[in-house]
């Protein structure tokens, strides 16, 4: 089972930015962290970061045949970008979406997200532990639906 | 580590209605699945279920003193209830809003929430599982408070 | 054939409160000529009034299985309760809207139902009156549902 | 007791247009059984279908001096026609408006009404039924208003 | 000088319809007394009234070549038709707008006009003598226009 | 017959301004031209122009018993001042509200009228000789319901 | 002359939680308070809390023919219970709505308030001595009112 | 194959007003021009204009049985009636909306459509030129269906 | 402990205006009343009323150094003046917000205050003695925080 | 006569993702049927797709003085892309803006185009052949207007 | 080269209010400092500071014929005043608007400004420096355009 | 002391594209005068532009530790980029926001920007001028900090 982890803009700034806010993890330490939890559910993540939103629309097309869901912390392209929910619906590729912080109790225009329909789930407000806790519900979701088919 | 998990109102139809879309388990079937999560994490859960706003709120007071933290599914209170967004103010116990369905993918009403700033995050759209996650991040975010102070 | 009828808040001031714009019957005398109709139209109907949201939420959960069509006036919270909606859509029993007054001609605010889309329809602005013609028209519905299964 | 049927835009179409949804009667059926059922009802109706928003103006007009009620269809009318309000304002014949659909659970453009408020009441969502329903529900206000008087 | 004057729906009604509002003139007089004015400029009245939307563009097209100004009360159609509103942007003759009543002061949908951005202006709230100060305006107007050509 | 004209901020700088638009008569050829019309009418006017919201309130409240009409012109405080409105409300003298251009031609904010729910009416767009036809208009009114009380 | 007085949601926890905001005085300092000012103006409170809805709706209709007057504190009902509302109109007590904090100052959509419509006046940010100032209001105008009929 | 043409308010101005805009073709031009291209493509055309409503209404109905796709320029309509929306719908025959104009590139109240939603598509900004590229899309995508059934 | 109170525009006319509304106690009645309570619980007023927005701020601004406490009245400008809202926070003075009647009842745009948020509280709807409450208030609260600094 | 074909982010996909809304038509397949096309107008088509706004950008930078028209289906950036709005006004190289599906029968927020307004027109709702047709209607319309200068 | 500076209301409170926010120049600094580049730049302003909006369109107007350029910070009635603009619009003398602190980072209703359309340009949030900075670019602009002319 | 200078989207056009609006000054003309400019006020400037939003945030990344200031002209992506604002926010880079234009004068959705309020301040309207007027701004701005710490 792989799982393809997607960063968007400015999340390449973790545990150097606004520590007290984010924490002091380091996206690579995120990223080996995931690594390792897989490894322990029997599956295997590939991560990758862009600050260029056609870059990871080229990702998320070139994941086809290749993988088995996505795991997403758009960022601030959440609020903004359609091409990235067109994405998503296009490769139809089980995914969910992923914040540190708890976009609900941030200013409005972060409140909505045009990728959360076209995902299984959205898990917000955990710190870096929200990629866990999403990788773990992602990977049991397609268990079940493997076992099913 | 005590959890308070309290359910709001028409969940405890919960298995027996739409099973199409909130799968087959009862409400009576994930209580004690997250009593069994629980126990593994070292933890104890409490469940509680009311269509009354009113005992929902009351709940949430007399938890302060004797709980650690708050597992809430409200249900359709989140989107019109002010009165448990000011309780959970209130009582100042560390609280993670819970959703079966992905609620940003449904009608506009149900995209905003008047708890969820008040809580330390959100996840939605694993049905039953999302509980399970919730109560392992909730588990593990109260561990590392109590281990800083 | 068992009709549930629901009022709820404030209607147990009818006859007392407002006589000008309410009429002078009480709530006592609705239900007892919703019975007479009903006996005429060979059913029966159970009556129930409360204040409380939570009340309503109970007693529509609890018709499952023991009745046929739900007649409800649900007052005020026709424009603010989620949780009422989602009752009606769990239980999945048919479901009437009455009103006595013309909710259409009164402030803005009270011109959109968030139970009305859950519902066969919707009567309001006949007074009391209102409830005889949902009454009618709920039996011949349900008749014609059983008929054609 | 002289009632006047006015059928807005579409409605010739009834029964032959989306079966599935508006049901398979025409219009010819509607109003042959509203004839027998005021005739019961001890009324007499008369009906008028057309496309034209000015001809319903018109036939409202007409109808002054000659007509105890009317019963009305806008139609998609209903949402943009503020000339067949004022037309209703200005015979002040008492008025029932009527939807076949319950046009609280449709298209957001359809929940408002122009009209409504200058009507007795509005009945939506029992099919042809919701014309039988405000036809009993307008001869008896009339009946108690001329008692009254 | 020829002016063309016309009202919309309903305006019929006048001096029969809620005549403590509108006044006892009935669209006769108020037309007499329009040609009597007229006359004492130097000008003649056309007058025409409709209750069907189309009606009035038709007569706004005819009047291209034979008519030197538009005096146009449109009633409720005021608010709601952009139809009309192209119809005077197309056949560039000089329009006023006419109310008998100040709609400034009626219901919010009453505040906006489709059609005055097109007009040279709008006159509202005098009554019948509404007409006639519109006629004194157009007509002085449409003068000083022709001595500068 | 005293009329009281209130011209209110920029309008000192007609004829001086924006030519082509505002035509080139002076606010004094204005109210000079006003003062003739008025003595043909047998009744008297007052001007008085202000940059200051607060001297036009003064001269509105100095007006009681000494004036009968109102014609105003309150230039931007229309659409931005609910203390002028207060005034007209206040000192109860009917008031008739101006403007040289169509201001429902341009910009958005001022299509509406805070002043015109508390007038008579309004009159727009035909330059200086919308003050002469509100003149006009405004005396006949005051003759009118002289004669009827 | 005898006053009821009510709280809303979450005002059990006065003076236990944020004490930083809404000072250290508990619900029954508050109760005993206005006790004392009641019998030095010749009155006398009786004093409810609920978290329930529908038990404020409960209180306030017993109180018809046993009260003379409403102190309410709504808490978060405010801005959402048009049951709320519809009870005081139904009842009608006169009533004052009264808040600790100075809603104005706090989130938008503490702004407005279902209630006030249906009041005497509203007092708030005054702390405790908001319920204070209102009761003072209210028995003078009882009193005023009591001497006028 | 047979297409119904229509062309709803002021279209019959075409070639006469505003030519700098809508060019010098008048709608007699574009008609024969329609037909000419309709036989090369083995298809015929009958055009029709009005300027009312439900002339164009009954149009649509009229063409049930006897046209298999429909060409419709509503003008002005296009943004306000509801009513050609549902006669396209209840018909059921193909439909393309057509403009002269680019309406995205003009007043806000003229960028959509009730219409669109009940179309196969929409194309617009190409002058007398998009009813021919209308045309051509709407035959190729009739044989195509019918090809496949 | 010196209070200073300001009246806004129209408050001038008081008691000789809309009786029926407003009581029939002119501002120089309320004014003298304020004075004896002052003295009463041993604080002074100086009363101030302007029509002028910009006097109510050179007042506002004059007051630093001499006063302790506002009382302001700011009648319509409530609702549009940003820069009245700038002098009280510039000065910081202890401020309160009086209002005769009920804004919250009245039209939509009297619902909202710019200044209220930068005030202690706000009072509203007791007539003139909307003015005493405010008075007690504040001087109490001012007392308050003197003898805690 | 050079055409430049512009695809925005996803259009990669066509044909192997949702075949039954898009249909089985692969970009390549449709850029060769452009080509085709093209050579028979007697012109020629450049064709390019990114998922990236920067690169579409940078391409219509670059087509300055090598392209005489551009055809453009931006995709989801449609939606969203000011930048790109404001490169067609920079290059001003006549453009037209084609759709596949009918984005006016999709979500709202796909209903108005940043780029419209800056285009000759839009088509939409052909699937492919909205391509073919915009091709033409552009290719005449550079013809017609090289024949004119 | 002579420049009319002009400080809206409150302003005149600079370097005694909010020092942590606005600084402790006062507007005498700033004037001073004014006075002193402009020399340098061989041009010479005049400085006026107002907290009524009449004396400053006053001031304004007087400008006519004796200014060059305008530099305003019209503080607070930025926001609310449209006569302010139209006095701009009115003189048309070249003006700038300068704000001390950066309004784009306030409260909403200090995002948009009604004088800005009619200004040259905006320089908001470099504190004192502000003024400096539009005086050079207000200067250097004004000598450019004199020396096209 | 360092100053990164970032232009956006088509900026590359300047001095190419509608040069009566936006001058006929280059991009290499505006940074080499800013290069002059900063010599004289011994600073240094980097330029950079590119029409890619993630080029524009990978610069400011990699501008931390190496640059003391950010002028940016982020052009259409000033309406639309929440990921430019959050780069910004990241890095913590004093920046300030530059426009040629005078963005408040233009279409509304250009009178907003995600960008300000993470800026020092907006200089807008100037041309290319607005370009040096930031950098002395910005310079001074940094002096005056460095000599704080």
């Amino acid at each position: 089972m792989r799982i393809l982890v997607l960063h968007g803009p400015n999340l390449n700034l973790l545990g150097t930015r606004e520590v007290s806010i984010y924490g002091d993890q380091t996206l690579a330490d995120i990223d080996a962290h995931l690594a390792k939890v897989a490894r322990e559910l029997g599956a295997e993540v590939e991560c990758f970061q862009s600050n260029h939103e056609g870059a990871l629309i080229d990702a998320i097309h070139a994941a086809r045949g290749k993988t088995d869901g996505l795991l997403l912390n758009p960022g601030a392209l959440t609020h903004t970008s359609i091409a990235l929910r067109d994405a998503i619906a296009g490769v139809q590729i089980p995914a969910v979406e992923v914040h540190l912080s708890n976009i609900h109790a941030r200013e409005p225009f972060r409140h909505t997200s045009y990728l959360a329909p076209m995902c299984v789930g959205q898990i917000s407000g955990f710190g870096a532990r929200s990629y866990e806790l999403a990788l773990r519900g992602l990977v049991e979701l397609l268990r079940e639906r493997a076992s099913k088919s």
